[in-house]
Protein backbone atom coordinates (compact mmCIF):
# COMPACT_ATOMS: atom_id res chain seq x y z
CA UNK A 1 0.00 0.00 0.00
CA UNK A 2 2.94 2.44 0.61
CA UNK A 3 5.18 2.90 -2.07
CA UNK A 4 8.50 3.13 0.49
CA UNK A 5 9.30 1.57 3.36
CA UNK A 6 10.68 3.58 6.69
CA UNK A 7 13.62 1.82 6.25
CA UNK A 8 14.61 3.14 2.77
CA UNK A 9 13.19 6.59 3.35
CA UNK A 10 15.29 6.89 6.91
CA UNK A 11 18.26 5.64 3.84
CA UNK A 12 17.86 8.27 1.75
CA UNK A 13 17.52 10.89 4.64
CA UNK A 14 21.27 9.79 5.61
CA UNK A 15 22.11 10.00 2.07
CA UNK A 16 20.65 12.89 0.51
CA UNK A 17 19.12 14.66 3.43
CA UNK A 18 22.43 16.13 5.83
CA UNK A 19 20.43 18.79 7.42
CA UNK A 20 17.89 16.76 8.26
CA UNK A 21 19.89 13.78 9.30
CA UNK A 22 22.39 16.37 11.38
CA UNK A 23 19.06 17.12 13.67
CA UNK A 24 18.36 13.34 13.71
CA UNK A 25 15.18 13.70 11.91
CA UNK A 26 13.81 10.55 11.23
CA UNK A 27 10.55 8.59 9.84
CA UNK A 28 8.54 6.43 12.36
CA UNK A 29 5.86 5.26 9.92
CA UNK A 30 4.79 6.05 6.20
CA UNK A 31 1.45 4.95 4.73
CA UNK A 32 0.06 5.32 1.59
CA UNK A 33 -0.25 9.78 1.65
CA UNK A 34 0.53 9.93 5.34
CA UNK A 35 3.79 9.80 7.51
CA UNK A 36 4.69 10.07 11.14
CA UNK A 37 8.34 11.77 11.27
CA UNK A 38 10.16 12.31 14.77
CA UNK A 39 12.82 15.44 15.58
CA UNK A 40 14.70 14.34 18.71
CA UNK A 41 15.22 17.13 21.39
CA UNK A 42 18.66 18.82 21.87
CA UNK A 43 19.62 22.04 22.83
CA UNK A 44 20.75 22.89 19.88
CA UNK A 45 17.54 23.62 18.26
CA UNK A 46 16.45 26.15 20.97
CA UNK A 47 15.72 29.86 20.70
CA UNK A 48 15.19 32.39 23.05
CA UNK A 49 12.52 31.30 25.71
CA UNK A 50 14.04 28.02 25.68
CA UNK A 51 11.57 26.47 23.01
CA UNK A 52 12.46 24.79 19.77
CA UNK A 53 12.64 26.96 17.16
CA UNK A 54 10.82 28.03 14.37
CA UNK A 55 13.32 27.15 11.55
CA UNK A 56 13.68 23.62 13.27
CA UNK A 57 10.10 23.40 12.92
CA UNK A 58 9.44 24.33 9.64
CA UNK A 59 12.34 21.78 8.88
CA UNK A 60 10.05 18.99 10.46
CA UNK A 61 7.35 19.94 8.30
CA UNK A 62 8.89 19.55 5.03
CA UNK A 63 10.42 16.49 5.89
CA UNK A 64 7.17 15.13 6.86
CA UNK A 65 5.34 16.47 3.63
CA UNK A 66 8.47 14.63 1.55
CA UNK A 67 7.88 11.29 3.40
CA UNK A 68 4.20 11.36 3.00
CA UNK A 69 4.52 12.28 -0.81
CA UNK A 70 7.28 9.22 -1.45
CA UNK A 71 4.69 6.98 0.86
CA UNK A 72 1.88 7.92 -2.10
CA UNK A 73 4.47 8.17 -5.31
CA UNK A 74 7.34 5.98 -4.34
CA UNK A 75 10.97 7.63 -4.34
CA UNK A 76 11.03 10.89 -6.17
CA UNK A 77 13.80 12.44 -4.42
CA UNK A 78 13.27 15.30 -6.74
CA UNK A 79 9.86 16.62 -6.06
CA UNK A 80 10.21 20.20 -4.61
CA UNK A 81 8.02 22.38 -2.30
CA UNK A 82 5.93 25.14 -4.19
CA UNK A 83 4.86 26.52 -1.08
CA UNK A 84 4.60 25.99 2.54
CA UNK A 85 2.18 27.69 5.06
CA UNK A 86 2.64 27.55 8.71
CA UNK A 87 0.29 28.50 11.93
CA UNK A 88 2.60 28.68 15.18
CA UNK A 89 -0.38 27.77 18.00
CA UNK A 90 1.84 26.96 21.22
CA UNK A 91 4.91 26.97 22.82
CA UNK A 92 6.33 23.63 22.25
CA UNK A 93 8.13 21.49 25.40
CA UNK A 94 11.65 21.18 25.66
CA UNK A 95 11.42 17.75 24.47
CA UNK A 96 11.20 15.60 20.97
CA UNK A 97 8.54 16.82 18.93
CA UNK A 98 6.65 14.93 16.55
CA UNK A 99 4.81 15.46 12.76
CA UNK A 100 1.94 14.04 11.66
CA UNK A 101 1.52 14.44 7.57
CA UNK A 102 -1.45 13.68 5.46
CA UNK A 103 -2.06 14.33 1.78
CA UNK A 104 -5.11 16.61 0.58
CA UNK A 105 -4.81 15.91 -2.65
CA UNK A 106 -2.76 14.44 -5.02
CA UNK A 107 -2.74 15.36 -8.14
CA UNK A 108 -0.65 14.32 -11.47
CA UNK A 109 1.51 17.64 -11.24
CA UNK A 110 0.46 18.84 -7.50
CA UNK A 111 0.28 17.34 -4.06
CA UNK A 112 -0.84 19.29 -1.27
CA UNK A 113 -0.33 17.90 2.42
CA UNK A 114 -1.16 19.15 6.02
CA UNK A 115 0.61 18.66 8.61
CA UNK A 116 0.36 18.70 12.63
CA UNK A 117 2.88 18.86 14.60
CA UNK A 118 2.90 17.84 18.44
CA UNK A 119 5.13 18.09 21.44
CA UNK A 120 5.39 14.26 22.67
CA UNK A 121 3.01 13.19 24.86
CA UNK A 122 1.23 16.45 24.43
CA UNK A 123 -2.57 16.24 22.70
CA UNK A 124 -2.94 19.85 21.45
CA UNK A 125 -0.86 20.31 18.34
CA UNK A 126 2.39 23.26 18.58
CA UNK A 127 1.43 24.08 15.09
CA UNK A 128 -0.12 23.36 11.89
CA UNK A 129 0.92 23.86 8.13
CA UNK A 130 -0.45 23.07 4.65
CA UNK A 131 2.03 23.03 1.64
CA UNK A 132 2.42 21.95 -1.81
CA UNK A 133 4.51 19.93 -3.29
CA UNK A 134 5.64 20.21 -7.22
CA UNK A 135 5.97 16.42 -8.84
CA UNK A 136 8.49 16.50 -11.80
CA UNK A 137 7.01 14.91 -14.69
CA UNK A 138 8.92 11.63 -15.49
CA UNK A 139 8.58 9.83 -12.51
CA UNK A 140 11.18 7.56 -12.77
CA UNK A 141 12.36 6.87 -9.28
CA UNK B 1 16.77 55.23 13.45
CA UNK B 2 17.67 51.47 13.70
CA UNK B 3 17.33 50.52 17.14
CA UNK B 4 19.82 47.36 16.82
CA UNK B 5 22.91 47.32 15.45
CA UNK B 6 24.38 44.71 12.96
CA UNK B 7 27.25 43.82 15.73
CA UNK B 8 24.59 43.52 18.74
CA UNK B 9 22.36 41.50 15.98
CA UNK B 10 25.42 39.04 15.12
CA UNK B 11 26.18 38.94 18.81
CA UNK B 12 22.88 37.71 19.50
CA UNK B 13 22.84 35.12 16.55
CA UNK B 14 26.01 33.37 18.34
CA UNK B 15 24.90 33.57 21.73
CA UNK B 16 20.86 32.86 21.51
CA UNK B 17 20.48 31.12 17.95
CA UNK B 18 22.24 28.16 17.73
CA UNK B 19 20.85 26.63 14.48
CA UNK B 20 21.39 29.85 12.57
CA UNK B 21 24.79 30.22 13.82
CA UNK B 22 25.97 26.95 13.46
CA UNK B 23 24.63 27.55 9.35
CA UNK B 24 26.94 31.04 9.06
CA UNK B 25 23.86 33.43 9.40
CA UNK B 26 24.68 36.51 9.72
CA UNK B 27 23.19 40.23 9.42
CA UNK B 28 24.85 42.48 6.90
CA UNK B 29 22.68 45.25 6.87
CA UNK B 30 19.54 46.41 9.61
CA UNK B 31 17.23 49.54 9.55
CA UNK B 32 14.24 50.85 10.42
CA UNK B 33 11.73 47.36 9.82
CA UNK B 34 15.08 46.09 7.10
CA UNK B 35 17.28 43.58 7.23
CA UNK B 36 19.44 41.84 4.53
CA UNK B 37 21.10 38.67 6.03
CA UNK B 38 23.14 36.23 4.11
CA UNK B 39 23.52 32.39 4.18
CA UNK B 40 27.10 31.36 3.25
CA UNK B 41 26.73 28.45 0.96
CA UNK B 42 27.65 25.04 2.53
CA UNK B 43 27.32 21.45 0.64
CA UNK B 44 25.02 20.52 3.88
CA UNK B 45 22.69 22.34 3.13
CA UNK B 46 21.97 20.93 0.10
CA UNK B 47 18.86 18.38 -0.84
CA UNK B 48 18.65 16.29 -4.08
CA UNK B 49 18.97 18.04 -7.19
CA UNK B 50 22.18 19.84 -5.91
CA UNK B 51 20.13 22.68 -4.07
CA UNK B 52 19.73 24.31 -1.23
CA UNK B 53 16.84 22.94 0.85
CA UNK B 54 13.52 24.54 1.55
CA UNK B 55 14.21 24.45 5.22
CA UNK B 56 17.67 26.24 4.88
CA UNK B 57 15.82 29.21 2.91
CA UNK B 58 12.54 28.83 5.61
CA UNK B 59 15.25 29.70 8.48
CA UNK B 60 17.42 32.17 6.71
CA UNK B 61 13.71 33.97 5.96
CA UNK B 62 12.60 33.78 9.30
CA UNK B 63 16.35 34.63 10.55
CA UNK B 64 15.79 37.76 8.35
CA UNK B 65 12.48 38.65 9.92
CA UNK B 66 13.65 38.72 13.42
CA UNK B 67 16.42 41.17 12.31
CA UNK B 68 14.24 43.11 10.84
CA UNK B 69 11.93 43.60 13.32
CA UNK B 70 14.20 44.19 16.38
CA UNK B 71 15.60 46.96 13.94
CA UNK B 72 12.33 48.77 14.15
CA UNK B 73 12.00 47.80 17.83
CA UNK B 74 15.39 46.52 19.51
CA UNK B 75 16.37 43.38 21.09
CA UNK B 76 13.00 41.74 22.05
CA UNK B 77 14.24 38.90 21.44
CA UNK B 78 10.76 36.90 22.98
CA UNK B 79 9.18 38.15 19.88
CA UNK B 80 7.78 34.78 18.35
CA UNK B 81 6.67 33.87 14.42
CA UNK B 82 2.78 33.34 14.34
CA UNK B 83 2.60 32.44 10.75
CA UNK B 84 5.03 31.88 7.85
CA UNK B 85 4.21 31.18 4.64
CA UNK B 86 6.65 30.94 1.29
CA UNK B 87 6.74 30.36 -2.14
CA UNK B 88 9.29 28.63 -4.01
CA UNK B 89 10.08 31.10 -7.36
CA UNK B 90 13.25 29.55 -9.01
CA UNK B 91 16.04 26.49 -8.36
CA UNK B 92 18.69 28.32 -6.20
CA UNK B 93 22.18 27.83 -7.20
CA UNK B 94 24.71 26.55 -5.61
CA UNK B 95 26.20 29.98 -3.58
CA UNK B 96 25.42 32.24 -1.08
CA UNK B 97 22.04 33.24 -0.19
CA UNK B 98 20.54 36.80 0.29
CA UNK B 99 17.42 37.75 1.83
CA UNK B 100 15.77 41.05 1.92
CA UNK B 101 13.17 41.76 4.35
CA UNK B 102 11.17 44.45 5.14
CA UNK B 103 7.97 45.24 7.41
CA UNK B 104 4.38 45.90 5.97
CA UNK B 105 2.85 47.02 9.09
CA UNK B 106 4.17 47.44 12.58
CA UNK B 107 1.26 46.85 15.61
CA UNK B 108 1.18 47.25 19.11
CA UNK B 109 0.66 43.33 19.06
CA UNK B 110 1.49 41.88 15.33
CA UNK B 111 4.21 42.58 12.69
CA UNK B 112 3.93 41.96 9.32
CA UNK B 113 7.07 41.20 7.09
CA UNK B 114 7.83 40.41 3.24
CA UNK B 115 10.74 38.83 2.25
CA UNK B 116 12.50 38.18 -0.91
CA UNK B 117 15.69 35.91 -1.52
CA UNK B 118 17.77 35.67 -3.87
CA UNK B 119 21.06 33.25 -5.24
CA UNK B 120 24.05 36.20 -4.81
CA UNK B 121 24.72 37.37 -8.04
CA UNK B 122 20.90 36.87 -9.41
CA UNK B 123 18.54 39.08 -10.16
CA UNK B 124 15.40 36.97 -9.68
CA UNK B 125 14.48 35.75 -6.76
CA UNK B 126 14.39 32.05 -6.14
CA UNK B 127 11.78 32.54 -3.05
CA UNK B 128 9.41 35.39 -1.01
CA UNK B 129 8.16 35.16 1.65
CA UNK B 130 5.48 36.79 3.80
CA UNK B 131 5.10 36.04 7.97
CA UNK B 132 3.73 37.78 11.32
CA UNK B 133 5.58 37.92 14.16
CA UNK B 134 3.93 38.42 18.15
CA UNK B 135 5.50 40.94 20.12
CA UNK B 136 5.06 40.36 23.60
CA UNK B 137 3.28 42.49 26.00
CA UNK B 138 6.39 44.25 27.95
CA UNK B 139 9.05 45.33 25.38
CA UNK B 140 11.70 46.09 27.46
CA UNK B 141 14.73 45.43 26.15
CA UNK C 1 -21.67 24.92 25.28
CA UNK C 2 -21.69 26.95 22.44
CA UNK C 3 -21.54 30.83 22.89
CA UNK C 4 -23.85 32.04 19.86
CA UNK C 5 -27.15 29.90 18.09
CA UNK C 6 -27.65 29.37 14.91
CA UNK C 7 -30.62 31.55 14.96
CA UNK C 8 -29.02 34.56 16.28
CA UNK C 9 -25.62 34.05 13.90
CA UNK C 10 -28.03 33.90 11.14
CA UNK C 11 -29.72 36.57 12.31
CA UNK C 12 -26.20 38.64 12.44
CA UNK C 13 -25.69 37.74 9.24
CA UNK C 14 -28.48 39.18 7.18
CA UNK C 15 -28.11 42.75 9.45
CA UNK C 16 -24.29 43.14 9.40
CA UNK C 17 -23.06 41.18 7.06
CA UNK C 18 -24.55 42.19 3.41
CA UNK C 19 -22.37 40.74 1.30
CA UNK C 20 -22.33 37.03 3.05
CA UNK C 21 -26.78 37.09 3.08
CA UNK C 22 -26.49 38.27 -0.32
CA UNK C 23 -25.18 35.02 -1.22
CA UNK C 24 -27.67 33.47 0.82
CA UNK C 25 -25.11 31.88 3.30
CA UNK C 26 -26.31 30.82 6.41
CA UNK C 27 -25.42 28.18 8.92
CA UNK C 28 -26.73 25.24 9.96
CA UNK C 29 -24.18 24.31 12.62
CA UNK C 30 -22.35 26.13 15.31
CA UNK C 31 -20.79 24.76 18.15
CA UNK C 32 -17.51 25.96 20.75
CA UNK C 33 -15.00 26.47 17.99
CA UNK C 34 -17.62 24.72 15.25
CA UNK C 35 -19.67 25.67 12.56
CA UNK C 36 -20.81 24.23 9.50
CA UNK C 37 -21.83 26.82 6.91
CA UNK C 38 -23.64 26.88 3.63
CA UNK C 39 -23.79 28.85 0.39
CA UNK C 40 -26.63 27.99 -2.52
CA UNK C 41 -25.47 26.89 -5.98
CA UNK C 42 -26.61 29.77 -7.98
CA UNK C 43 -25.03 30.74 -11.10
CA UNK C 44 -24.24 33.99 -10.49
CA UNK C 45 -21.84 32.46 -8.40
CA UNK C 46 -19.51 30.63 -11.04
CA UNK C 47 -16.06 31.29 -13.63
CA UNK C 48 -14.56 29.89 -16.59
CA UNK C 49 -15.34 26.54 -16.55
CA UNK C 50 -18.77 26.01 -14.46
CA UNK C 51 -17.81 25.80 -11.64
CA UNK C 52 -17.77 28.15 -8.27
CA UNK C 53 -15.65 31.19 -8.35
CA UNK C 54 -12.20 30.88 -5.78
CA UNK C 55 -13.84 34.47 -4.40
CA UNK C 56 -17.39 32.60 -3.20
CA UNK C 57 -15.24 29.48 -1.81
CA UNK C 58 -13.02 31.81 0.25
CA UNK C 59 -16.27 34.63 1.03
CA UNK C 60 -17.52 31.11 2.92
CA UNK C 61 -14.54 30.01 4.11
CA UNK C 62 -13.95 33.35 6.59
CA UNK C 63 -18.00 33.02 7.30
CA UNK C 64 -17.20 29.91 8.59
CA UNK C 65 -14.66 31.01 10.57
CA UNK C 66 -16.76 34.18 12.05
CA UNK C 67 -19.15 31.33 13.15
CA UNK C 68 -16.94 29.29 14.46
CA UNK C 69 -15.34 32.00 16.87
CA UNK C 70 -18.87 33.29 17.52
CA UNK C 71 -19.32 29.74 18.54
CA UNK C 72 -16.32 29.89 21.30
CA UNK C 73 -16.35 33.34 22.37
CA UNK C 74 -20.03 35.01 21.65
CA UNK C 75 -20.93 37.79 19.27
CA UNK C 76 -17.64 39.52 19.35
CA UNK C 77 -18.72 41.48 16.09
CA UNK C 78 -15.59 43.63 15.52
CA UNK C 79 -13.27 40.15 15.31
CA UNK C 80 -11.33 40.48 12.59
CA UNK C 81 -9.36 38.35 10.08
CA UNK C 82 -5.66 39.08 9.67
CA UNK C 83 -4.33 35.94 7.70
CA UNK C 84 -6.23 33.32 5.72
CA UNK C 85 -4.61 30.64 3.30
CA UNK C 86 -6.49 28.25 1.31
CA UNK C 87 -5.64 25.77 -0.96
CA UNK C 88 -7.62 24.61 -4.18
CA UNK C 89 -8.11 20.94 -4.11
CA UNK C 90 -10.54 19.80 -6.84
CA UNK C 91 -13.04 21.44 -8.93
CA UNK C 92 -16.37 22.19 -7.39
CA UNK C 93 -19.46 20.85 -8.50
CA UNK C 94 -22.27 23.04 -9.72
CA UNK C 95 -24.11 22.31 -6.30
CA UNK C 96 -24.39 23.61 -3.66
CA UNK C 97 -20.86 24.33 -0.66
CA UNK C 98 -20.27 23.23 2.67
CA UNK C 99 -17.86 24.81 4.90
CA UNK C 100 -16.96 22.71 7.74
CA UNK C 101 -14.50 25.08 10.27
CA UNK C 102 -12.84 23.87 13.66
CA UNK C 103 -10.26 25.81 15.86
CA UNK C 104 -6.99 24.50 16.31
CA UNK C 105 -6.20 27.43 19.05
CA UNK C 106 -7.81 29.83 20.96
CA UNK C 107 -5.87 32.83 22.35
CA UNK C 108 -6.47 35.86 24.08
CA UNK C 109 -5.77 38.07 21.55
CA UNK C 110 -5.76 35.38 18.22
CA UNK C 111 -7.60 32.48 17.35
CA UNK C 112 -6.57 30.01 14.41
CA UNK C 113 -8.91 28.31 12.61
CA UNK C 114 -9.22 25.72 9.99
CA UNK C 115 -11.66 25.12 7.34
CA UNK C 116 -12.47 22.34 4.97
CA UNK C 117 -15.08 22.71 1.68
CA UNK C 118 -16.92 20.50 0.41
CA UNK C 119 -19.43 20.09 -2.37
CA UNK C 120 -22.23 18.83 -1.46
CA UNK C 121 -22.80 15.12 -1.26
CA UNK C 122 -18.82 14.85 -2.35
CA UNK C 123 -16.62 13.16 0.24
CA UNK C 124 -13.21 14.44 -1.12
CA UNK C 125 -13.05 18.45 -0.32
CA UNK C 126 -12.94 21.04 -2.80
CA UNK C 127 -10.97 23.70 -0.90
CA UNK C 128 -8.83 23.49 2.80
CA UNK C 129 -7.91 26.68 4.41
CA UNK C 130 -6.37 28.31 7.49
CA UNK C 131 -6.92 31.69 8.94
CA UNK C 132 -6.35 33.62 12.33
CA UNK C 133 -8.75 36.12 13.56
CA UNK C 134 -7.50 38.79 15.86
CA UNK C 135 -9.97 39.28 18.65
CA UNK C 136 -10.45 42.60 20.08
CA UNK C 137 -9.64 43.56 23.68
CA UNK C 138 -12.78 44.57 25.23
CA UNK C 139 -15.09 41.39 24.51
CA UNK C 140 -18.25 43.13 25.90
CA UNK C 141 -20.81 41.40 23.69
CA UNK D 1 3.59 44.12 -24.60
CA UNK D 2 0.96 43.48 -23.15
CA UNK D 3 -1.28 40.20 -24.11
CA UNK D 4 -4.89 41.44 -23.41
CA UNK D 5 -6.26 44.89 -23.56
CA UNK D 6 -7.84 46.43 -20.71
CA UNK D 7 -10.93 46.83 -22.86
CA UNK D 8 -10.75 42.75 -23.18
CA UNK D 9 -10.45 42.29 -20.09
CA UNK D 10 -13.18 44.27 -18.96
CA UNK D 11 -15.60 42.31 -21.52
CA UNK D 12 -14.94 39.36 -19.82
CA UNK D 13 -15.19 40.32 -16.65
CA UNK D 14 -18.91 41.23 -17.77
CA UNK D 15 -19.25 38.26 -19.81
CA UNK D 16 -17.87 35.56 -17.56
CA UNK D 17 -17.15 36.55 -14.07
CA UNK D 18 -20.75 37.99 -12.52
CA UNK D 19 -19.32 38.43 -8.98
CA UNK D 20 -16.97 40.46 -9.68
CA UNK D 21 -19.08 42.70 -12.52
CA UNK D 22 -21.85 42.25 -10.05
CA UNK D 23 -19.21 44.33 -7.65
CA UNK D 24 -18.30 46.61 -10.43
CA UNK D 25 -14.57 45.49 -10.42
CA UNK D 26 -12.74 46.67 -13.45
CA UNK D 27 -8.94 47.16 -14.53
CA UNK D 28 -7.56 50.59 -15.18
CA UNK D 29 -4.44 49.18 -16.40
CA UNK D 30 -3.15 45.75 -17.52
CA UNK D 31 0.67 45.31 -18.50
CA UNK D 32 2.92 42.23 -18.85
CA UNK D 33 2.48 40.65 -15.83
CA UNK D 34 1.18 43.57 -13.99
CA UNK D 35 -2.48 44.91 -13.33
CA UNK D 36 -4.38 47.85 -11.02
CA UNK D 37 -8.15 47.10 -10.60
CA UNK D 38 -10.69 48.71 -8.49
CA UNK D 39 -13.42 47.62 -6.38
CA UNK D 40 -16.08 50.86 -6.34
CA UNK D 41 -16.89 51.92 -2.77
CA UNK D 42 -20.51 50.62 -2.01
CA UNK D 43 -22.30 50.07 1.41
CA UNK D 44 -22.93 46.65 0.33
CA UNK D 45 -19.59 45.56 0.49
CA UNK D 46 -19.08 46.45 4.40
CA UNK D 47 -18.74 44.09 7.18
CA UNK D 48 -19.01 45.19 11.08
CA UNK D 49 -17.07 48.92 11.96
CA UNK D 50 -18.26 50.07 9.00
CA UNK D 51 -15.24 49.05 6.85
CA UNK D 52 -14.98 46.94 3.39
CA UNK D 53 -15.38 42.82 4.29
CA UNK D 54 -12.57 40.80 3.97
CA UNK D 55 -14.33 38.43 1.14
CA UNK D 56 -14.45 41.80 -0.88
CA UNK D 57 -10.84 42.15 -0.80
CA UNK D 58 -9.77 38.73 -1.49
CA UNK D 59 -11.99 38.78 -4.43
CA UNK D 60 -10.56 41.85 -5.71
CA UNK D 61 -7.29 40.17 -5.17
CA UNK D 62 -7.98 37.18 -6.89
CA UNK D 63 -9.13 39.58 -9.83
CA UNK D 64 -6.09 41.70 -9.76
CA UNK D 65 -4.20 37.86 -10.45
CA UNK D 66 -6.16 36.94 -13.31
CA UNK D 67 -5.93 40.25 -14.81
CA UNK D 68 -2.06 40.30 -14.31
CA UNK D 69 -1.63 36.59 -15.24
CA UNK D 70 -3.49 37.59 -18.20
CA UNK D 71 -1.13 40.17 -19.47
CA UNK D 72 1.57 37.99 -19.26
CA UNK D 73 -0.47 35.00 -21.34
CA UNK D 74 -3.05 36.05 -23.08
CA UNK D 75 -7.11 35.17 -22.44
CA UNK D 76 -6.30 32.10 -20.61
CA UNK D 77 -9.51 31.92 -18.72
CA UNK D 78 -9.55 28.33 -17.18
CA UNK D 79 -6.17 29.07 -15.54
CA UNK D 80 -6.92 28.49 -11.81
CA UNK D 81 -6.18 29.75 -8.53
CA UNK D 82 -4.54 27.12 -6.28
CA UNK D 83 -3.56 28.70 -3.63
CA UNK D 84 -4.11 32.21 -1.98
CA UNK D 85 -2.73 34.06 1.34
CA UNK D 86 -3.50 37.48 2.48
CA UNK D 87 -2.55 39.38 5.36
CA UNK D 88 -4.63 42.52 6.42
CA UNK D 89 -2.64 44.66 7.59
CA UNK D 90 -4.89 47.94 8.25
CA UNK D 91 -8.54 48.82 8.52
CA UNK D 92 -9.63 50.02 5.24
CA UNK D 93 -11.52 53.25 4.27
CA UNK D 94 -15.50 53.70 3.21
CA UNK D 95 -13.54 54.42 -0.45
CA UNK D 96 -12.94 52.75 -3.41
CA UNK D 97 -9.88 49.94 -2.67
CA UNK D 98 -7.55 49.87 -5.82
CA UNK D 99 -5.29 46.33 -6.07
CA UNK D 100 -1.79 46.85 -7.86
CA UNK D 101 -0.70 43.33 -8.53
CA UNK D 102 2.79 41.76 -10.45
CA UNK D 103 4.05 38.50 -11.18
CA UNK D 104 7.04 37.13 -8.96
CA UNK D 105 7.56 34.13 -11.57
CA UNK D 106 6.07 32.99 -14.84
CA UNK D 107 6.66 28.81 -15.31
CA UNK D 108 5.33 26.66 -17.89
CA UNK D 109 2.83 25.66 -15.56
CA UNK D 110 2.59 27.63 -12.06
CA UNK D 111 2.64 31.47 -12.21
CA UNK D 112 2.90 32.94 -8.51
CA UNK D 113 1.31 37.09 -8.03
CA UNK D 114 2.03 39.39 -5.33
CA UNK D 115 -0.83 42.19 -4.72
CA UNK D 116 -0.87 45.17 -2.73
CA UNK D 117 -4.44 46.84 -1.76
CA UNK D 118 -4.89 50.07 -0.77
CA UNK D 119 -7.60 52.35 0.17
CA UNK D 120 -7.99 55.27 -2.78
CA UNK D 121 -5.54 57.97 -2.05
CA UNK D 122 -4.20 56.43 1.34
CA UNK D 123 -0.32 55.51 0.63
CA UNK D 124 0.15 52.60 2.98
CA UNK D 125 -1.51 49.27 1.95
CA UNK D 126 -4.69 47.68 3.76
CA UNK D 127 -3.66 44.41 2.73
CA UNK D 128 -1.20 42.50 0.89
CA UNK D 129 -1.43 39.27 -0.86
CA UNK D 130 0.35 36.57 -2.72
CA UNK D 131 -1.05 33.55 -4.81
CA UNK D 132 -0.39 30.48 -7.05
CA UNK D 133 -2.25 30.07 -10.46
CA UNK D 134 -2.15 26.91 -12.33
CA UNK D 135 -1.90 27.15 -16.23
CA UNK D 136 -3.51 24.41 -18.35
CA UNK D 137 -1.58 22.37 -20.55
CA UNK D 138 -2.80 23.60 -23.93
CA UNK D 139 -3.01 27.83 -23.99
CA UNK D 140 -5.37 28.14 -26.78
CA UNK D 141 -7.71 30.59 -25.82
Amino acid sequence: MTSITVKAFNDLTRAELPLAAQNGCHAEGIGNGTARVRLPFNPSLTRPGGTISGPAMMALTDYSMYAALMGAIGEVTLAVTTNLNINFLRKPEAVDMIADCHMLKLGRRLAVLEVSLYSEGQDEPVAHATGTYSIPPQQDS
